[in-house]
């Protein structure tokens, strides 16, 4: 076991090619990159859930199930690691009153979190009328953050 | 509450600026974004477990059952559909034989997913001996796939 893991660990180095000494991100540009990535893939899965919400595609529920969990995982990203200082740069959407106000910007992503892992629940039961009500609240959830803190 | 959702499905459409019509990823350059959110998404959080795992950083039981949820419901992600004909192109590290042979990918993603949401289940039962097992499993599975698809 021990020489597994540590076998493993060397494959991860050559995987990632990285130390894996863990600092959050201290570089400007990492963050940047790490917040647009966790919002393009909960995009993605919000979209997804939204045109079954809309009736545009029909209703799968393990599809469903699927899109829920995912932004109910990510939503609890480590978002106070990712509010670097300086970061609100480059092609960045995030105001940088998000840095200056990290209590504020954590407190909408906290409403984020709860409402999206309401929404898995109701995902997870199948019941799409629960499911509905709460990708409305999720949604909103969103656009207050968004109104506050992005661009 | 059908008012509600109109009210925030309006909502959705004014924060993503786009229809939600949802089509998979037609453009490739989509597809290619979107993998390469996932993986940075993966990576950032299987370090931080792997800082843990190394002792390099205390573990916390709390963060390392975030980071496994994470990775364990992103590697779930739709894969199937980021696989669009003719998108090993760009930047993306993906070998156009992940394009031809899908079924196989999909099995490595799919060994993924599973050895993912192992660990996960030992990170939420703060089980660090089983987790760093599980950990270990997870980077063999990364590696799997990584060896055969990416360039």
């Amino acid at each position: 076991m021990r020489t597994s893991i540590r076998l493993s660990i060397l494959g991860l180095v050559v995987i990632f090619g990285v130390s894996l000494a863990y600092a959050g991100f201290s570089k400007p540009e990492d963050a940047v990159a790490y917040r647009k990535s966790l919002m393009l893939v909960i995009v993605h899965h919000f979209k997804s859930m939204g045109a079954m919400v809309q009736g545009q595609v029909a209703y799968d529920k393990a599809a469903f199930e699927r899109d829920a969990k995912i932004v109910a995982a990510v939503s609890d990203a480590a978002w106070e690691d990712a509010l670097t200082d300086g970061s609100a740069i480059g092609s960045s959407s995030l105001r940088a009153s998000a840095l200056s106000d990290k209590a504020g910007f954590l407190a909408k992503a906290k409403a984020f979190h709860a409402a999206a892992t309401t929404l898995a629940a109701a995902a997870e039961k199948g019941d799409l009328d629960a499911a509905k009500a709460a990708f409305g609240e999720t949604a909103k959830s969103c656009k207050a953050c968004h109104g506050t803190y992005r661009k």
